[in-house]
């Protein structure tokens, strides 16, 4: 294997991903406005701060249960109250690209007062996850390899733009917003965990899952803790707001599910614990390796 | 052939790619921000003007003479005083996509006064190439197929925004600014007469082209004016500030060649008709079929 080959792995969202980016993306560019490493860039417009992002989506199959690519990819928008204001197509020949891929670019105001970045966990704050994980993950990789359940599980795709409004009208000293997408929850948290430089403790029991979910990773092997969501959020919050922010997000057509699942503490900087079932101690690394190529 | 598949012809530039987007995409979005199809999207954010387009490039080979899909991607943001400011990566199995696409976003602050749209062009109007065309529809070409030349043709590959920045300092009332990528000058030039209602005349022996280009369209049977070019813009000027333009961009080290082709005139509205260079008149049409698949 070759050290610069790109690997399925190197798309995982997980520990190949950040190298990708970090070994050999980043110093290329060399821009402090990268180096926070969040989900999008905040610039300056005459004093006016704009958030800007990117997401190409390459999921297989391009039809699932409970959405589709252009679900993924924000195409709904008139759902998630967004305008598309340009774009472009290309088209090329036969074998030369796997059906579609679609890539979507979205700016935003940033309301004043609000500071959500990766960057700011702080000891304490709880944190919130908007719904059951897994859903996503396991309805394509089922979808695709042809698997029937007699209840099968459905995508979780969703705009999350509005549930986001509610929470910032209660509280807008949110700390930090995250979508578990690739490398699913455990990956976001790790993420978090080393850019707030904090340690995090979070709870199996009260981290939502369906039975089905369960039932599936539980047949296949899967740590439902690595599965991609795509209509899931994760919130960090000041305890002294974090009921008034959940509350917000169970008023949320996409967000009944929701509840507080662990807390930031000050000791075991960049870790993940997660207090099991059965009341163990496990920490909850990064995905290492691909467990489900092109979720999204 | 079904109705309802993509050919390789929705990817060129011309009259199919045209109605996919003009018959698909743009009534399922109803948006009058996207009416006016230019290159990019025009935003107000709080009285401020903001352009935001978007790219992706699919060239085969990725690596030509002269440049590679980096180049055209505006990945070399550095020599085009671009900032990178976020990013997405997805990596796809073997054989799911030939080798790399890149997709490219951008957003940039529009200065006070300037108002460029295809829709803006005025009888009277001259029209400025800044250099040869066909350049980098040839040397990608000719590169893909293995031909080798004495003097092979090198692919015209630049940034522009530089040209650009000197043009508006010396008039900031430039009507139309495009880039004759996919479908070449022609087309470009009959987008432009159709939005603005106008008949455009260009003269044949007046467009800058190399013999090495024009010998290998004529031995492959091409028409160059349809070629697609990657590092040349079209400007439409009124006649009282087109030499102080056409002077702005020959400073450039991408515009040395530049030239005023042709003018705007008030009858023969949406048509682009060109002098031969015998003297002749040849109406030119928007680029029908696919003429060079994947150039960028």
């Amino acid at each position: 294997m070759k050290k610069d080959t790109i690997l399925l792995d190197h798309g995982s969202g997980g520990k190949m991903s950040h190298l990708l980016i970090t070994d050999l993306v980043l110093p290329i560019f060399d821009n402090p406005i990268l180096s926070p490493l969040h989900d999008g860039a905040v610039l300056d417009i005459d004093g006016k701060r704009l958030a800007f992002s990117t997401d190409t989506f390459v999921v297989d199959p391009i039809f699932f249960p409970g959405g589709s690519i252009g679900d993924l990819a924000s195409i709904a928008s008139e759902k998630a109250g967004v305008k598309v204001v340009t774009g472009d197509t290309k088209v090329v020949p036969k074998g030369a690209v796997d059906k579609i891929f679609v890539n979507t670019s979205g700016i935003g105001k940033i309301p004043v007062g609000v500071d959500i970045s990766s960057r700011n966990a702080r000891p304490g704050d709880k944190i919130i996850l908007s719904g059951t994980i897994g859903d996503h993950g396991v309805a394509v990789l089922t979808q695709r390899e042809g698997m029937t359940f007699d209840a099968p599980v459905k995508s979780d795709t969703a705009p999350l733009s509005r549930m986001v409004e509610r929470m910032v009208s209660v509280c807008s000293d949110i700390h930090v917003l995250r979508d578990p997408t690739r490398g699913g929850v455990g990956t976001a948290l790790n993420e978090i965990a080393g850019k707030s430089g904090i340690g995090i403790k979070i709870y199996e029991e009260k981290i939502p899952l369906k039975d089905a979910v369960a039932g599936i990773c539980e047949l296949l092997g899967f740590d439902p803790i690595y599965i991609a969501n795509e209509g899931k959020l994760i919130a960090f919050v000041d305890p002294r707001y974090a009921e008034k922010v959940l509350a917000a997000i169970k008023e949320d057509e996409f967000g009944k599910d929701a509840c507080i699942i662990g807390e930031v503490m000050s000791d075991h900087p960049g870790r993940v614990i997660m207090e099991t079932r059965i009341g163990g101690i496990r920490i909850v690394d990064m995905l290492t390796g691909e467990q489900l190529p092109r979720i999204c």
